[in-house]
């Protein structure tokens, strides 16, 4: 095995080229392998190897510098680093995270794991490295989808000016987790046949030259005009006219070639993008074929390509379901996704009514200000998004959205613990970020019936609102308790003495299991189904907490400026002389692992939770 | 007056052609008069009153929609809807906006306030336009700075793709408040010279079709690329090569053009960008020269065209000063702003350390990263941003500084109530939103003194740290007070009995405020500076509040995962039972007007606070 020699850094380097192509070969079926037991990003991570390999050969690490946009395509990196035992732990809790960290190698210069940050980055190194008058390379390795989200351009437009020397490698798989949209892709395949625009050159030049007089003034006038020329002879004319150095495209599973254009991009005396084409999938068919469903994937087979534990209706899929019925019933819903129509639930809904959905790339902010000037119209906007991605649009709910008190559905999805994808991906900071908002409603579903009801709801009322709800299998116990969603009011599930458990979201199911832990010995407690987080249901928090010695607030979101928080202050202003006790995330980044067993470390599962109970008790 | 004849939308129609010329000039000076009295955006607005005039000309209003990007110069549109009365107390208390609001015309169609917003709120309307079967015109008018924001990259990109019709005029006077930069930049400096352009396509278009047999041959082979073609004819190749179509430069002085240019532009099927050029501060010698100085101008001396009231020292001057010392001692201090280095005072470190200073453009989201990367190679970079601009990073300050827990210097300016800008630009919850980043350290000074000390102390802090400071003069007084800056740890400045008065930042002042009324009948309180907002100086609380009987904490920050919160939580689990005062922004977005009267009708002023305390204590 060629595998074997490589144990660190550099080791690449020193294997014959035959051993190379031979390595890429190894490293597909290592991962393949891997991954079929672990789950991971199977389809981007194929499709980079030999790429990765490529970057490997002229790099000198940890010296030089190497920035994953997004993160999730880095394994391969990972093994010519020196980590592929870490694969048999990969995203596990206390294993090897599934993204670039600085904590694991001097190899990972900068951590991601969200889009669109790596040309920001590498701009900040490459000034650094100048000042410092030191002398290495730096790649930032960036998606096509990535290249739709503002961040990049503002950083490509920094770039121009700063005039800085760094390679930005844009992996054109012609898709970023679905399909890739709008005006960037359209310009991108335009590149992608890109022959005709060399023929042109080499013939319009061609035939200028054999002009006696009147061609070679024409080439002059050309000449004279460097825009003019350039767009003659080189694609990639939107980055050019920034001031950017284009190269490509190039076959991104051509080493020896990608080594030669690399090499020389990496000398250029300033910005330069390397256009690379690359397959998702690639070497292993069901992923080629369905990349959406191999980008981050559970274990699978490994002859059928199917998952081995097909999972349990999600509330993605609720989600999903619920939409397409929506949809159908009132013509004013519109839906939108920032490329994530399959991640979202939001595929069922765009095939059904394709005029009434929207894709708009990587593009959180314009996302959410676009549903904006939809609501301004009388249309009901839906932005269907990851809890850690609408992080972007912040500024937009704000500004855009609350402060006009506009008409807009959030359907968070990903809320609170993520499990496998960890730190960059946990929807840590929703109940904080959004409740913080003037007009904002913050709704978050018991289980898979009120998702559906609180959708429902999101449509009728009038105004800024959100739904927030986890990653993973819907919760479908207690469909009998399923009181109209009603603004602001809790659900009182179980009435019980002493103790009050106030769960918001997923946390009630824990609840549910605390409670079942307490029948033993404390006794039944009261079981409340916040619903609200914004507004609280203040009212019944006063009119009932005096009758408890003990009130447990439950919320997977961070503490500070989180539902227990405010709750508290409720029931101190009002007189509450018992004990409490808030169980949420805590003030810093939770790693990976699975969703029990990150509770588990955070005091937040059932256990941990009766046991904080009995302590408090008299 | 030709001005008389304007009391409402569309009358502008009626004049005749020398009148709309004569009404220019009128406007020019009622705006100039008005302005110098109240203050307000006067070079932006004087750039563009031809050119609101000749988007008047062809619009039904308020069927067809203008959307102003950031809205600071819609004054020319006000008058022309009805409301030039408004201008005696605009931005006053009470009065009539500065920037477009929904509320008060019903042709104003989207608020604005923050850059980059209008192309997504246009894109949304056109859409809905479509689908309603209406027929209207859209226009969204957006600054040259603006577009080097990437919200509008991703709007453009969108725009594209779903070819509706609307007009984005390119409102280019070479600068954002500073001066323009980046590449985006030098595209929009070459089409300003674009004439060679234009020379460049008819000398190559005419020699080839002099050629016999070769010329036409080229002629074709050119025209069958599409963008080929493209390039040799129409500047603005950018935004050709993402498939919107581009007009221009055209003088945004001249009326008439206007008129014919922009009703062409709306009746071409799918998005067009018409680029016009205006000059600032138009007709008005002083702010043409100084168009920095008049971009937000208090009253002024219409002769000399100087501040009537001339300022005291800013907080922002007081930074200036800081950070120029600052950037003398340490070599690693880079300094960032995103478009604002005059409104941040970074303009005095940019000319002293031009190698260490960065003016991204507006791109906050990108400035954050970019310091990110300097901070991953031991440079020390500060990002000095308003407050409620920094909105826009709020995942980049997240994802890429706190989570990997790098040194990167927030100087947060304008937080808290900002005054005559209102809503949109009150810095209200900075301290909810960075609070709640893990790793994030979050200071407030008391005076002028003070903000120097916290400089200082970040830069030596090694992590994410922020000082937020207001508009306006710098408080001065308690000079005496200046114990060393201590992580953590919040400064006891006088003390008393019964009362706590616990208060951050500028809110410090109206503590001493409140002490001094307080004296007279109920006794000295103690009065707490307290510095960190985060972390909270908890062993403090809970050693000392018991001794008192009523404690109010004080910030200029909205309630919600504010200052006060967190004090309450600490006070009450540590079995505090006297009364507690919350002071804070309510949980509503909050007007214009002067800050004293703000504060007045929030009752956040000394006296309102004053109250509280005597009705609170028995």
């Amino acid at each position: 095995m060629v595998l074997d020699k490589i144990n660190g850094p550099n080791d690449i380097k020193k294997l014959d080229p035959e051993e190379v192509i031979q390595l890429s070969y190894e490293i597909r079926e290592f991962l393949i392998n891997k991954l079929s037991k672990t789950g991971g990003h199977v389809a981007s991570n194929l499709g980079v190897i030999e790429l990765t390999i490529a970057i490997h050969l002229i790099c000198d690490l940890p010296k030089d510098k190497i920035i994953w946009d997004v993160g999730h395509q880095s394994y391969t990196h990972k093994i010519l680093t020196g980590r592929k035992e870490g694969f048999d732990n990969l995203r596990q809790f206390g294993g090897m995270s599934g993204f670039p960290k600085r904590s694991e190698s001097d190899c990972d210069v900068f951590d991601t794991g969200h889009s669109t940050t790596s040309i920001s980055a590498a701009l900040g190194m490459a000034w650094a490295r100048e000042m410092k008058n030191e002398d290495y390379k730096i790649f930032a390795v960036i998606g096509d989808g990535s290249m739709t989200g503002g961040m990049s351009f503002e950083a490509l437009n920094n770039a121009a000016e700063l005039k800085k020397n760094i390679v930005i490698i844009l992996n054109d798989n012609e898709m970023s987790i679905s399909k890739n949209v709008g005006g960037v892709s359209e310009h991108l395949s335009k590149l992608r046949t890109s022959d005709n625009y060399m023929g042109l050159k080499e013939d319009v030049m061609g035939s200028l030259e054999k002009i006696p007089v009147y061609g070679e003034k024409i080439i002059k006038q050309i000449q004279k005009t460097k825009s003019g020329i350039k767009a003659l002879m080189i694609p990639g004319m939107m980055y050019e006219e920034m001031g950017i150095m284009y190269i490509g495209p190039i076959d991104g599973h051509n080493i020896n070639n990608m080594v030669k254009v690399l090499s020389e991009a990496s000398r250029y005396q300033g910005p330069v993008i390397v256009h690379v084409r690359t397959k998702k999938g690639r070497g292993f068919v069901p992923a080629e074929r369905h990349p959406s469903r191999f980008h981050g994937s559970g274990p699978f087979d490994l002859e059928k390509g199917l998952p081995l534990n097909p999972s349990k209706p999600s509330y993605t899929d609720i989600f999903s379901t619920v939409m397409r019925k929506m949809g159908d019933r009132d013509r004013d819903i519109v839906a939108i996704t920032a490329a994530m129509a399959d991640g979202t639930g939001l595929k069922r809904f765009s095939n059904m009514f394709p005029d009434r959905f929207f894709d708009v790339g990587i593009a959180e902010q314009h996302a959410v200000t676009f549903a904006a000037g939809l609501a301004t119209q009388g249309f009901k906007p839906i932005f269907a998004v990851y809890s850690s991605f609408l992080q972007r649009a912040y500024d937009q709910m704000m500004h855009d959205v609350c402060m006009q008190k506009l008409h807009v559905v959030f359907a968070v999805d990903r809320a609170g613990l993520v499990g496998a994808d960890g730190m960059t991906h946990h929807g840590a900071f929703d109940l904080s970020y959004m409740c913080q908002m003037p007009n904002m409603v913050v709704m978050a579903p018991k289980n898979k019936w009120e998702l559906s009801d609180m959708v429902k709801f999101a449509f009728k009322y009038d105004g800024p609102i959100a739904i927030r709800y986890p990653r993973g299998e819907a919760y479908s116990k207690y469909k009998e308790f399923r009181a109209p969603v009603s603004l602001g009011k809790c659900e009182e599930i179980f009435k019980g003495d002493k103790v009050l458990l106030f769960a918001i979201g997923t946390m009630f199911k824990n609840a549910i299991e605390v409670g079942k832990l307490m029948k033993e010995d404390i006794g039944q407690p009261t079981i409340v189904n916040v619903r609200f987080a914004k507004p609280l249901d203040e009212e019944y928090l006063i009119k009932e907490a005096n009758n408890y010695k003990c009130i447990v607030t439950m919320e997977d979101n961070v503490s500070i400026g989180g539902m227990g928080e405010r709750v508290n202050n409720i029931l101190y202003k009002n007189g509450f002389k018992g004990e409490i006790i808030n169980i949420s995330l805590p003030d810093e980044f939770v790693e990976h692992g699975s969703v029990g067993e990150l509770q588990k470390s955070l005091g937040m599962d059932p256990e941990s939770i009766y046991d904080k109970i009995k302590d408090a008790l008299p």
